[in-house]
């Protein structure tokens, strides 16, 4: 481990965070929110203090070993949430620390899963914060997935090389900082036109830019008790349910259609498997749930808009769907895993994943009924290698375990089974809505101080796909060199 | 397909059966249980008949493929639980076929769930038919193992050669047939000494036979409501929890011990990893149930008795761990994945494929730390090759999604998640037991005739490692050659 080098950036992170929390504390101010004001200061003043010393520390070299920048994102994230769990804490939203930072981990990782009771009793400021956290997480994690991601270099993380084996050719541009650009314009281009349709659906200004930064981190935090479903809009429903999905879509694919190679881009199979997957369980939930609605149609809008919220891992609410037959309970449980596209702000294990595992089985059948045959597995026209092969089962049994382990240590919590399980999936798959006492009339307030920390590791571990924090247990990657 | 010898063998397969059902048969008589001799003589007479016929189609040529050995095992665990169904039906035990067929699939793939309510006023002619199928359920298993695995040739089910990669040098005896002889005498010498050990315990010599049976086979059928607790015999209780331990044991590894090997038994991965999975569990579950029970040593008997027969999929009960808290739920259900050691009648993902597993992650992050160095994955002191490593990979996610699959298809029967879940959990690991519905207290005669054959595929798939199961779905598998 390089720590000059590493506490150099972390302080560099913790300026930008500094000049960042201006912005709620400016509305703070115009709004005479005096708590949220002072908690905002807070907040600023530790940034820019802490900042200033980390800074001041010489970089030793600018050579950073790969596990040295996995541990500087790991640690990033769980730095600026502490910053950003100060303004909860001091304004007194939060009184619990644990608490706060639990909330603010939720934000930066675009989870969505909150403490809060009763959300419409908290101060705008604060509202605006939580909802900027998710839009912020997101604009992270199109960093972590363009500068450190495709740099591991064949290991487990390495989804963008696993589609795409001769990766040189297939880089949206030739240059990171071009590409960071191109990804950053369509975030911003798609949030402006989320804002758009929502307020011409008469969306007040305020509600529009929460829900929007919720949908495009696909972080979803509710600023009503009922969330979407206080609009009672079928317009708003419909519109979120169309840009969850969107958010939920590789950005490069965007890219190639505004260029002109949109054939290309609908032949990409992990955009098809997204739309069966989205049709299929929207269709067989609203069979399976018709019964508690005026009819298909309007189960069909209920049942698409929480299976994007689900599967883009959003986590809006537009009914209580604990309450719904177990196959429709069941398979959201099975989409929070299963995710959406890799290459966008949604979590989970992600689709184009699970169809080279699919693949790979298949490859195995057909080596077994004609022995002598090559079996090569292909993905996206592309031959996979064993490397990028390796990288996809190491991913999984890592998520599989992780989530194992996390579900024994929050069960000793002794809340019931459906509860616990359903916990750990919302945080490790960044949902941030579970099923019974987590279920969409419920709270994660009822957890432990210990249970909030192992969650808090789950949201971070699903969010930066799990290598990075697994990196941070081995004690080999402390060694001082 | 080369279908005459499919069905010249599955006719010899079936006279062997009606041989079998000889001794149901006089067991009915003896006991004067008309209904039950009835139903032995019909099953016997279509075993008969149908084997006749069978057998008299010429088997074309001796050369059977892969697929083909695959195909007639699948198929012999399906055709003799039609047959071994007729006694319970023609009987009157079970009156519905699909439930009948139900419960002797699960004899036969040694699982142990049942569709009775009340078993004590079962006949004690099908009581024994039942748990005979369990026995002769872990011989086919031992066959399979021995005779199917091994030839399959690299692909995903050949466990015993992803345990030892240079295969010939590590087969306990040279000749399959002398393998198979060693194997049917350990099996019997341990069914003979648990018999032994549970009379000196004072048990009548009907419920020693059943015990004993269910024990060997790691199936566990109960023949009282209250399982083994109806003894209230520590002894009893400790004796079997023993014996369930031991028939999770791989069976070579008893080989080694007869032989003087006993240290190299010893340092068989598995057998310590089963041996410190099975402690850890008892420990930690006998502290999170303690306050139930009169102190740390009665829990401490409860668990270790509920972890080994989880562990083993046996399935005995002594107290309703539906009751217990959570942790001890959540780690139950993760037990019976897990399962105990290859190459035993006990069934779940096997301990030796959870090992290699782990490994491959822990070689992925020392593959990070240093990129140049070359990590390769031992395991009981042997290089594994790329193609054992596919074969767990392959074996892991085929597994994964036939439960999948599996819960969404029961949840249309809409039942709570953890019946649901916890019941296809005990059908696909063989464990026999659930929770919620199909807990202690429950029984499986709950789920509709579709969820039935769905179990009743899990079981299957479960038992024979989901690769012939799987085969059979697949179309190219049928063509005629």
């Amino acid at each position: 481990m390089n720590y000059r080098t590493v506490f150099h950036t972390l302080g560099n992170i913790l300026v930008v965070e500094g000049f960042i929390l201006i912005l709620p504390l400016i509305i703070a101010g115009f709004c005479r929110e005096h708590a949220a004001v002072s908690g905002f200061g807070a907040a600023a003043a530790i940034a820019f203090s802490a900042g200033f010393i980390l800074t001041r520390i010489d970089r030793k070299g600018e050579i950073l070993l790969m596990r040295d920048s996995m541990v500087i994102v790991g640690l990033s994230w769980v730095v600026i949430s502490i910053v950003g769990a100060v303004p909860y804490y001091v304004s007194g939203e939060i009184p619990i620390f644990i608490e706060a930072f639990f909330e603010t981990m939720s934000g930066f990782t675009t989870t969505g899963i909150t403490v809060f009771n009763d959300v419409e009793s908290v101060s705008r400021a604060i509202l605006f914060w939580r909802s900027f956290t998710v839009w912020l997480g997101g604009m992270g994690v199109l960093v972590f997935m363009l500068a450190v991601l495709p740099a591991k270099g064949g290991s487990s993380l390495n989804l963008m090389k696993a589609e795409s084996p001769s990766s040189d050719t297939d880089k949206i541009v030739p240059k990171t900082q071009m590409s960071a650009i191109i990804l950053y314009t369509i975030y911003v281009i798609l949030t402006v036109l989320n804002f758009i349709f929502l307020k011409l659906g008469g969306m007040p200004t305020f509600d529009a830019v929460n829900i929007t930064f919720g949908t495009a981190g696909t972080g979803g935090f509710n600023i009503h008790d009922d969330s979407i479903a206080y609009y009672s809009s079928d317009y708003i429903t419909i519109v979120t349910t169309v840009f969850m999905f969107l958010f939920g879509v590789n950005y490069s694919l965007f890219f190639l259609m505004v260029t002109g190679k949109a054939r290309q881009a609908f032949r990409n199979p992990e955009l098809k498997a997204y739309a069966v997957i989205t049709v299929f369980a929207s269709v067989t939930i609203a069979f399976n749930t018709m019964s508690r609605y005026s009819g298909f149609g309007r189960a069909l809008i209920n049942s698409s808009f929480t299976v994007t919220a689900t599967s883009s891992s959003t986590g809006f609410i537009i009914d209580d769907f604990d309450m719904w037959p177990s196959y429709s309970k069941i398979l959201l449980l099975a989409l929070m895993f299963v995710g959406a596209c890799s290459g966008s702000t949604a979590c989970g294990i992600k689709i184009s994943r699970v169809i080279i595992l699919g693949k790979l089985v298949v490859a195995d059948v057909k080596r077994l009924l004609s022995p002598r045959s090559v079996n090569i597995i292909k993905y996206n026209g592309r031959v996979l290698n064993q490397e990028a092969l390796v990288s996809v089962y190491s991913f999984i049994i890592m998520y599989a375990a992780t989530f194992v382990v996390s579900v024994l240590l929050v069960s000793v919590n002794d809340l019931d089974m459906i509860t616990t399980i359903s916990a750990v999936s919302a945080a490790i798959n960044n949902v941030g809505c579970g099923l019974g006492q987590v279920g969409p009339s419920g709270s994660f307030s009822i957890f432990s101080r210990f249970s909030m920390v192992v969650l808090s590791i789950d949201m971070l571990a699903g969010r930066l796909e799990i290598f990075p924090i697994l990196l941070m247990f081995y004690p080999r990657t402390w060694y001082r060199y």
